[in-house]
């Protein structure tokens, strides 16, 4: 049966990271919410999981629905697809690895997010775009040299060799890190003109998973929605500036 | 053998949840940077695990260390830990909603954590406290009682019953659950003032929890640091406010 996958219409987000773990392992699954609400699909059939009284709803998208089991959180989703699609280490112990640096990304994610609604998120950018670049000028600075020179030492201090994040294969985390480079160059293309440079196994990783046959023709294909200013990475110009 | 857990002295921050597991469980278990020098513990020994240019270094604490494996993240810690400790559910797909869970509490924690620093977390209070009015007052009338209605609508929609988040047994969901009002109420009083009115089975929850023999021993031991204005939940006067 395939997997239902339930994000937002209309932007990446958060649930792109899903997308890509389903689209490199070509797994059958369903966007629910971008699908029509004549195949009880769409919007509607996401706000029923929702504000569902049964057992453990979720609190927000993206959640993922595998039979009867609903599995809410991007790390969480990974981290139990991730063996099923063979995305995962073998090594018990390196899945929990894998994990925290799941859960590491998703800080940065949040921390991406916040540099436009560091407020409110239930505000609009325009009612907080002083504070957003403050914050924005902060996390330029200081937040994504930090984490992104986190990734390049976890990258370098790979035993198995700086090819992939965790153990000597491909994983979730991998795909992951691709969306995070990805996503920072559209957001700020002043700031992250020098990646390269600075991280170079960063964007060797980036470039192998882009280069990956199954990412190639997702990436390509009408299910990979464009960038815009709606979901977390977002192009606000005067957010972003040159950095070192 | 003992777990190491590695969390910075002087604030219950993110270890906390971590600590009211391993004292639920009595697991022997050694406060890293809060022991002595002399001992081969205190803060030079946390970081030198964070700046160790071994394979897979944490990012950030808290961090467990299990024999040769170094956990990062509370929930990660928390979902390796719960069926040690006898804190998990038996199923394998509860366990995967617990995790979902936790990482609910997590984005409500950094949530909280924003309300007095939403522009940079490597700047003072002082340096961000109208921001951080505009961001509590947000947070007051709109995502606490959004997260804490979440928390009492997953109680209250549990096949097994409301006494806990998960299952019919506790977890280290309940744990944080706890800490989560614990927290909240040192932080905002004013604003926590009604909470057993509009999420009864929560409260009921915490007050359970603290009545459990472990926790309360715990909570009177020097092993629990008191709230402060260096951790997660901080009582700033200015940033509470009356709520409904």
């Amino acid at each position: 049966m395939a997997y239902e996958l339930y994000y937002w219409d209309g932007l990446q987000g958060r649930g792109e990271f899903v997308r890509l773990a389903l689209e490199e392992a070509r797994a059958p699954y369903v966007d629910v919410a971008r699908g029509a609400k004549e195949e009880g699909l769409g919007m509607s059939a996401m706000m029923a999981r929702l504000d569902s009284d049964g057992p453990y709803p979720p609190f927000a998208p993206p959640f993922l629905k595998d039979g009867d089991l609903i599995v809410p959180h991007v790390a969480n989703i990974l981290f139990y697809l991730g063996p099923k699609l063979k995305l995962a280490p073998h090594d018990e112990a390196l899945r929990i690895v894998a994990n925290g640096l799941q859960l590491t990304i998703a800080d940065f994610v949040t921390e991406v997010h916040d540099t436009h609604h560091p407020i409110a998120s239930g505000l609009y950018y325009e009612d907080q775009k002083e504070e957003a670049k403050a914050r924005a000028k902060d996390f330029i600075a200081h937040r994504l040299p930090k984490f992104m020179g986190y990734f390049e030492r976890v990258l370098t201090q790979n035993p198995d060799g700086p090819q992939h994040m965790v153990g000597k294969t491909l994983t979730y985390v991998d795909l992951s890190m691709f969306q995070i480079v990805e996503g920072l160059r559209y957001a700020f293309p002043k700031a992250t003109k020098h990646l390269a440079e600075h991280y170079p196994h960063v964007i060797a990783l980036h470039d192998a998973v882009a280069a990956r046959a199954n990412i190639a023709a997702y990436l390509v294909s009408e299910r990979r929605l464009p960038f815009n200013e709606t979901g977390i990475f977002r192009h606000y110009p005067e957010l972003d500036r040159a950095a070192r």
